[in-house]
Parts: structure tokens; sequence; C-alpha cells
């Protein structure tokens, strides 16, 4: 998994060596075959608006003029925030490791739509201050009973951040594995809008107060206090964050980490990526932060509630699919859009040519 | 079907009594049942966005608490346009009648979204230019070989308007008594946009350039053509547009009357309708200005790419669930949301509740 161009910076023992291999390459021929197809289609050219587009990148992703999602695979990784300590979540900690739970016994967002789409889910509990040990349909990790408080110390130790990573890989090679034909990753950690808002910030040089919202419900007191908290984090790992791997490890958290790296596998392996909110989308700037060209691999599949969304979506140049004000996390916007991708590729296979269904041309 | 407050209109022969009666009248018990509930379920209050909203209005809709769109009946309703001849579309006439033909045998965008979604798919011409007997799967109503040019004369005489109306009326019924759940109307005709701008230039009082757009493919020439003609109509028939069922019957179109009369049966019948684009959506505001109230039973697909339909919309309150550039028509933008509403019912329907997963509220 080494290239020789990144060998310095793995040796460096900064961040491992496959982080930095390249994407996947696109397949330019699937993608113009499949451009012709949808100009045979029996529409006027570019009715189906975004359908068309969406059908056309998956072609290119999966290199074959005729894509498909039946196969979906949703891993939804959680952790704790030791930042959470500053009260910066209107929820209490212990709903972490409860959520993890209700994940794997069915009851939760996630596991309803998994359920309704016909896709694999899996949770990874990377790390939560209350254990969820014996919980059948939980893959335990247990990098840490959560995370360092990122205003005191770095979130992360080196260690916990490259485990943290490689279970993203992992989850992402047990989907390429299972045949699955699009990836979703999800997330639960109590203070991890927060943590999100801080890796943005340091990505993009942002301003706490731009990016840091209401997340589960604060009310504008509690806002204004978590920009407060995200700037006190900036200031003390300043030095560090120019590097995404640091930036990542210093003022993110394990189940961002592990997004991340899913992410990067992905992107690596070829298995196109449908980016859930704010939180997914942090850590999916990290990863094409820490190798560019990652996002060629992503579609986003809503826009969030929580107001910084909308900025770390533009640095991507990205467009979302669904509006719908959904702010819930766990992967659940992107699932949400899962039945658009498989209805533009219903209608990208199933559709008649002009010249198969006798139809006129525009003249 | 008559009630006593509307039979003076309808004995003047203006348009017949059942357009009048009062929609089924919303339950507002199973609203305020599946309101609770949603606030029990385990998720931060409102992080479901649109799709909390869209599940409470199913209810109170449906009756029930725990309402359902497994169901879903689409009619695509059919009609050639005497306008056409103005050279107001980039299509040649003649493609009413072969799209008829390719949607009865499952080419069309409609055809490989109606099984996608396992809905019923019914195809009712009411009228093009070359008639297509014989083909299995399509009703055949024959009102006339489309409508008249309406910048000389009204579209439809009164019988042709009464049964084009009556023509909706019936298909909402057989999608009823076949136990549909929810109900989408899809059209297809050449020229209908320009018969759309018209009715809802005469429904809103608009100037004609704020309605009239590219359709299936004009130029910048073309559209100003075609926002003269929709003036030119409206000054033929100014002294009677200011009576909704005038306004339908002078300057629109058999399936877009159609269209009119199925919304106005499923309103008073008590079935969701969920709204396709621009030429639906003028269908759906003359059925809400014959019928007041009416459009309580209207949910909307999608906002389409043609620019006057943000104008409908607006008229009528409407926040579309999907923005995705579609302009296509035949009911195709509604049928992509089908599965937004599905999955707002599944969550609504299987989420866990706190109390039963354990997990504890906010603080």
């Amino acid at each position: 998994m080494s290239s020789d161009a990144n060998v310095t910076r793995a040796d460096a023992g900064l961040a491992p060596d496959w982080l930095y291999t390249p994407s996947h390459a696109l397949d330019e021929a699937a993608r113009r075959a499949a451009e012709a197809r949808q100009g045979q289609l029996t529409k006027p050219p570019g009715a189906l608006g975004e359908l068309e587009a969406l059908a056309v990148r998956l072609a290119a992703m999966q290199g074959t003029a005729r894509p498909g999602v039946d196969r979906v695979w949703i891993a939804v990784f959680a952790g704790d925030h030791g930042v959470a300590a500053a009260g910066v979540s209107a929820f209490p900690q212990a709903v972490t490791a409860e959520m993890v739970k209700n994940f794997a016994r069915g009851g939760a967002a996630i596991s309803v739509l998994a359920r309704a789409l016909g896709a694999t889910l899996e949770v990874v509990n990377l790390g939560t201050v209350h254990p969820t040990d014996g919980v059948a349909g939980v893959q335990e990790l247990r990098l840490g009973p959560g995370t360092a408080d990122f205003t005191q110390a770095p979130a992360m130790s080196l260690e916990q951040c490259t485990r943290a990573l490689h279970a993203g890989r992992h989850s992402a090679e047990r989907a390429r594995l299972a045949g699955a034909q699009l990836y979703l990753g999800g997330e639960m950690g109590i203070a991890n809008t927060t943590a999100a808002a801080a890796l943005a910030c340091a990505l993009l040089g942002e301003a706490p107060e731009r990016l840091a919202g209401p997340g589960t419900g604060l009310d504008a007191t509690g806002v204004a206090r978590k920009a407060e908290i995200v700037r006190r984090a900036l200031a003390l790992h300043r030095a560090h964050l120019h590097d995404p791997y640091e930036a990542l490890r210093r003022v993110s958290g394990f189940e961002i980490a592990a997004l991340a790296g899913a992410y990067l596998a992905c992107a690596k392996m070829g298995l196109p990526v449908l980016v859930d909110g704010f939180i997914s989308t942090a850590a999916a700037l990290a990863a094409e932060r820490l190798c560019p060209g990652t996002a060629q691999w992503f579609l986003y599949g809503h826009g969030s509630a929580e107001p910084g969304h909308a900025r770390i979506l533009a640095a991507l140049g990205a467009k979302p699919l669904l509006d719908l004000g959904l702010r819930l996390g766990e992967g659940s916007g992107a699932a949400v859009a899962v039945p658009l991708l498989r209805l533009a590729c219903a209608l990208h296979d199933g559709m008649a040519t002009f010249a198969e269904a006798g139809v006129s041309e525009k003249r």
C-alpha cells in the first residue's frame, strides 16, 4: 500500500502511508457511454435534471455504462468526546452508548432506514465512556473511554488516531468484500458537532462562530459557549493545524477519524461514497485534504439544518441531493437519499431510446 | 354528490355540481397522536426535519396515527393542443400519441418509475391528433383530436371540459377502489406548458412573461413567442377568466382538466395527492380555485426547472420536497419523491421511543 512519494511522511510517524496512495481512477469511457445513452432516452435532453448527472457519475465510478446501487453498506461509527465535559451538548454523554445499543437493536432512525432500504448496517463503537460489550451487533474497539478534552490536550494519541483511521478502512474493505456498490458512513457521539466544527475551522481557517451551531438543540447562549470552546482548542493546537492529519488527531474524535479512514479507503478501492451531514462532511473534507482527489468519489445526500454545513459543502464544491432540514446524523440524511440514486439508475437502465420506442426527436 | 349551496351554479350549466362539494375533513385527532409519537422517538426533537411534518400530515389525511403509502396509484393523462400549431414546442405534435404508447409499453420515465416503486400506472388518452386505439394499456376517451387553438376559440366545449373533469374523477375513484393510499397525476401533451402558463396567468392575474418558459427546450426567441401567444389568448377570453371553471375550459387542455378533476375527487374522498411539476401544479391551483380547501390534500413532489413553477407553488403556499432540476412531466417528479414519503412513514412507525430503547432524554 506504500507509495515512494509519501514514504518520508509516513516514516516520520505522522500518519500511516496508506492514507496517501492515490484514489482509484474514474472510468472515462464508461462516463462517455452513459452520457451517450442519456441522450438517446425518450425525454427532452436534460429533462431528468440532476438524476441524469447522477447516473453518469455512478457509471464513471463503477466502470460500467449501466450502474446500480442495489447493494448498499452503512457503517455507523460511535465514540465519546472529552470536550463534552464543557457542556457543549443538549444531551447527557450516556446517550452515546445508549444509542449504540439502539442502533444494534433496530430502534434508531438509521436502523429503520437500513431495513427499509435493504442495506447492510454495521455498528462500530470506537470508544464510549460507558462500554457496550456484549451487545449483539456492536463491534467494540475500545480505543479509550472517549477522547481527551481537546481544549486541554490532543483529542487522540498518534496510536488512537491511526487505529481509528484503520477501523474506517477495515469497514470499507468489508463493504467491498461483500459486494457493496455504495458506501454510507454515519456517526454518533455526544459533543461531536463541536469536534466537527473545530476540525472544519482548522482545515478551512474559518472563524468558530461561522461553524458552531445548535447541534442537537443548544440555545443561542449554548452556541456562543460552543464557539468559545472551539476558539480555545484552535488556540491551543494552532502550531500543528496546518497539517490535516494533526488537525484530525488533535481536534476531532474517534468516529470522525474512522469516517475519514473509510472515505479514503473507498476512494482508493473505487467504491462510491454517499456522504451524510455536518459531521460526515467535515470528515470528508479531512479525507480530501489528507489525500487530494479523494472527493471525486463522493456524492452528497443532504444539506443539514446545522448552519455550518453549507460552508463545508462549499469548500468541497458539493451540492447535496436533498434539503429537508434534517440534523440527526447516524448517516440518516445519506440513507434518505439512496432511493434517488436507485431511481436515477433505474431510469438510466430501463427507459427506452427514441429508436426503440418509435418516438420522434426534437426538431 | 350535490350540495344545496352550489346547486344554483351547477344549474346555470357552468360546471357539474360535484366539483363544489366540500373536501373531506382532515383527522385532527390522528394528527395530534402522530405529533405526540414524533416527540417520543429516539432523536433530538425536530431532527428529522420535514420528514416529521410529512408523517404527521399523512396521519391527518389517512386518519391514523401510523400512516403508510405502500399502495401508490399513478395516472397519466394525455391530450393534444390546438395551440401547438403556433409553434410553441420544440417537439412535433406526433410525439403526444407516440409517448402515450411508450407509457403503456413501459419505456417512458414514468413507466420505469412506476415499476421501481411497485405503483399502479394507468394511461388515459383524452384526445390526441393521432389516435392510439388498440394499444394495450391505454384508455382511449376521444374527446376530440386535440383541443381547439385557444388563441382563436375556447380550448374545450362545455361538454368536453365536463367530460375531461369526469375522466379525472373516475381515475381517482378507481384508485380509491383499488385501495390506493396516495394518488399521483401526470400529463403528456405537446404544447401543454403553454396551456398551463395561460391557465396560471388567468388564475393569478400574472403577466405571461412571468410564467412562459422553455418547456421541452425553446430558446429565448421561442419563449418570447410563447408569452405573446399566451397574451393573445388571455386578451381573447378576458371577460370570462374571473371564473376558474371558464379559465380551465378556455385556456387549458383535456389532460389539465382531467388532472384538476382527479385532484378535486381525491380531496372529496380523502385520498392524499402528491402533485408533480409545472403543469400539474397549474391544475392543482385550478382545483383549489374551483373548490377552496382542496389544496389541504396536496403534497408537492418537486420544484420544476420550468421557471414559472415557483410562482404557482407560492400561490398555493407550497414547498416541494425535491429540487433536482427535473422538467419532464408525466408525473415523474412526484414519483421520484414517493420514497421520501415511504421513508418518513417507516421512520415514524418503526423507530423506538426513548422509553422503549432506554435512551436518556434531552436535559
